[in-house]
């Protein structure tokens, strides 16, 4: 762990206490560290790197992302525990749309100092939570401070040798599928913006948006089983994630709008002015998994996996471009939806 | 490479054109990709993931760093290629104080969308330098944008399996040693600090603060001929990095003043009033290698390695405290530095 922040300020029961970084490195390590860690970690935080050893046949998986106050969370509307799962949760999603098992990871933190006390706990019990959950140990990082609260994860992990699922194997024929239910984590951002600002947010619907999932285990099994011809997670949008996946496979698609998963709206929810359609079109943040499959392996896909459903919602093309069909068989062009992490300012 | 940058705003010949993240993703990767890189590195920016194979016999060094405007470089002060190499040296250095050999990075760059013209250019200039320089090939990444400029960069690389020199490994009676000279990327900051503020900076005494060599020859020579006993790169300063090698290691150190070897300051610099000394113990950025050896084993160790000094001085102690022991043979305990990053603002 390379340390860059010499001092913070800790405010337990009020009193200032400025700690070195050392210590703090000492108290998120102590904090987020497993008892049981894969035995090819040898070292955890405090050297200068991580050691990590990939079983013989497997390939390493390597991946990272920011989580940027202001950018991908509000600290007055996202409460910190959210903020310290969320950030692991996003980079294992990538991985888990490898067809990888995620196995460490890298913490670098930037903080006010102001924030090193209940704060900081709340996000080190929600990162716990994630690393428990995802079976991913914490092997180091760098910490320093700043004004704003600045994330960045890497993720380390294995995949079988030539097994990884990439973006780019989508052949026109292919179905096209999704897993889950797409747009309700867009759906719970709506309801946090909603929520009175800085009001505690509850409820199942804010579930999604607040400790999304990783679909580690279906990614595993859609690669292992060679089941998906070509695989990515669903970070921005099905609009804006599935002509990537196009984009590199050289083909286009044609999306089925009715067949598309969309979040369930009650009309007694007070959201009934929300286009459920849209939601799942140009909504962010689910980590669900998008895959493609050869149309004989299609046939017998089962309807879902481990309780996550699996739904086909259209065919790959090799015209190459997007289109989504309405129920009345009338195709458009699908653009890039207008969901913007930057709305959160 | 996860995305998340939609679009950032393009200055060519001064139009405003808009990009999409992938086209920003695809030009960091076609400006820092090189033509041959090492046959581990199966997939490039452009998926969810990077996918790296360690050789049989290798086990896996991962680090990430911080490098950001305001603490640690100046947007004003700070060339935009100097700001891509150090970026890029600070992260491999870390793989080199393990002994091991750096293969490829993950950047994660945010940036404000008017630096995405000639200011990202010569960042990726230094930083292709850099990735050439030190055979560490660009792999993935996260871009998005802020309104400072926020890196993070991760390395992964290789160490023999068993061969990691650990912070953790020197016994009392070990001979101390560092690599070069302490002190100068300070003294560059000095000089850097003294000059005109947006004035392009020059000479070679800058050299060593805007673009820091890792020293991967070394470390790798320390490690694999089991010289080293323990070792660690000089980071923050030799007065707050020793006190750290020697807490894991539960030893302390005597420390001879005069072996130091500390910047010549010429009486025509200008920087007359300058404390060398001062500069050796507590200046950071030098990105040397602190390192301890057997005393058996330090009697045969050459005075240098490709060029770089190895000097010792000083000794490891049972006592865990960390003397400074002056030419008339009065020893004062070594209290960490006050060089700190923050002073920049």
């Amino acid at each position: 762990m390379a340390e860059s922040l010499r001092e913070v300020t800790l405010l337990p029961a009020g009193a200032i206490m400025r700690i070195r970084e050392n210590e703090l490195v000492q108290r998120i390590s102590g904090s987020v560290a497993q008892r049981r860690i894969p035995g090819q970690l040898r070292l955890g935080a405090g050297d200068d790197t991580a050691l990590f050893e990939p079983r013989p046949g497997y390939e390493l998986v390597l991946t990272c992302d920011w989580f940027l106050e202001g950018t991908h969370f509000l600290r007055d509307r996202h409460p910190a525990d959210s903020v310290g799962w969320k950030c692991l949760a996003r980079a294992v999603s990538d991985v888990a749309a490898m067809g990888g098992i995620p196995r460490c990871f890298l913490l670098s933190l930037a903080l006010p100092l102001s924030l090193a006390g209940r704060w900081l706990e709340e996000f080190l019990t929600g990162l716990r939570r994630a690393s428990r959950r995802f079976r991913c140990a914490l092997a180091g990082g760098d910490t320093t401070r700043s004004r704003q609260i600045l994330i960045n994860v890497t993720v380390a992990g294995e995949v079988k040798s030539g097994r990884a699922v990439l973006r780019s194997g989508a052949h026109s024929g292919d179905v096209v599928y999704v897993s889950g239910r797409l747009g309700e984590a867009e759906l719970g951002l709506q309801t946090l913006k909603r929520n009175k600002r800085g009001a505690r947010p509850m409820g199942l619907r804010l579930k999604k948006h607040l400790y999304p999932e990783a679909r580690i285990a279906l990614g595993q099994w859609l690669a292992e089983k060679h089941v998906a011809s070509s695989m990515m997670d669903l970070s921005d949008g099905l609009s804006t994630d599935l002509p990537r996946l196009c984009a590199v496979s050289g083909v286009g698609a044609r999306i089925d709008a009715a067949s598309i998963p969309a979040p369930l709206i009650s009309s007694r929810s007070g959201l009934g002015t929300i286009d459920s359609l849209q939601l799942a079109l140009h909504g962010g943040d689910d980590y669900e998994l998008l895959f493609t499959v050869r149309p004989n392996r299609a046939k017998s896909l089962p309807r879902s996996f481990q309780g996550v459903a699996l739904t086909p919602i259209g065919v790959i093309t090799s015209k190459k471009q997007i289109f989504l069909v309405d129920a009345s068989d009338r195709a458009r062009q699908l653009e890039p939806g207008c969901w913007d992490p930057f709305e959160l300012r």
